[in-house]
């Protein structure tokens, strides 16, 4: 198991981690499957397009809309409801799969670690498994 | 393999199940991957805030104004078609860390099982493997 | 690994793969977990009813409600910001239980190929692990 850190520099930002994922990944494992799993409430994991940054801008710009930070309903005293919520529809965990020791993703992913409350200090848990033989 | 069940009280309710995952987890494990599958269509998992209850409040009222259970164009008869798109948006698979035989969780962290049909009789499906040592 | 071609049809469109995938795992996994990857951005996976066809055009149109595919403050060139966005919503990797060589559902799910940007030839990643004895 592994952990790595991510230093947020936003309130909202979307980051690619796939380098830091695939670096993270033991020279021992070769085919397998990679787990991520964010340990926050606020911050969330997904896999998207790697290539245009707009989409990166756009994801944040229309799920702000969806989830804005403040509605008159919400109670929570933080007054981060919104990014509990966005966190929890990207999802906290992945399986990913591995081969030749490295992430098998498609030709135009990244893995994405996506921020909602920040800027913080966050962290990554990546655990793996071999393949059955 | 284990499955617990989940009774339910409300049409729509977030209930932490951290420690019934926890209970469920053999005492021959002690580092690896504990997979929660949720085996219905019209409940989800995640994770979130275990702390201030508030956050499941906010959580459950801002999905419903999202995804309301009446809108015109829904077809489903049973009238449940919002319940199914929002168990979908939170998941029904999640792969979470073990460490000394325990969910190996955020500090903030709780694991939710999230009812949006209910109230109900529910199960979750519990399995777990080994880390490679 | 194996690795299954999923020719969809529509722009927006939601496929039964619960057959293929059975189909895909190998007569030698008895009991364990099935790992399912989708290796796009503008498609994803989720489980969901397999009995009433009206669900899945309800699941569409209100994610089509919520995240049009027009907004004016999309850049991304591509246009299909929104099924970027509606992908990461409903994720792309599944962690699913195998009991008796095959998918161990609940009796209404059944495993969803989710289109958002089609028809394009598509293509989905199914690996597995045995369980723990």
């Amino acid at each position: 198991m592994a952990e790595i850190t991510i230093q947020t520099n936003r309130s909202q930002e979307i980051l690619d981690i796939t380098r830091q994922v695939n670096a993270a990944l033991p020279t021992t494992l070769s085919t397998g499957v990679c787990h991520l799993f964010c340990p926050h409430t606020t911050a969330g994991i997904t896999v998207n397009e790697n290539a245009d940054p707009d989409v990166k801008h756009d994801l944040l710009v229309k799920l702000d809309q969806l989830v804005p930070t403040r509605e008159d309903f919400y109670r929570h005293a933080e007054g981060n409801s919104a990014a509990h919520l966005k966190a929890s529809m990207l999802g906290f965990s992945l399986a990913l799969p591995v081969r030749d020791g490295r992430l098998d993703l498609g030709t135009w992913q990244g893995v994405y670690f996506c921020e909602f409350d920040g800027p913080r200090r966050r962290h990554l848990k990546i655990f793996w498994q071999a393949a059955d033989s």
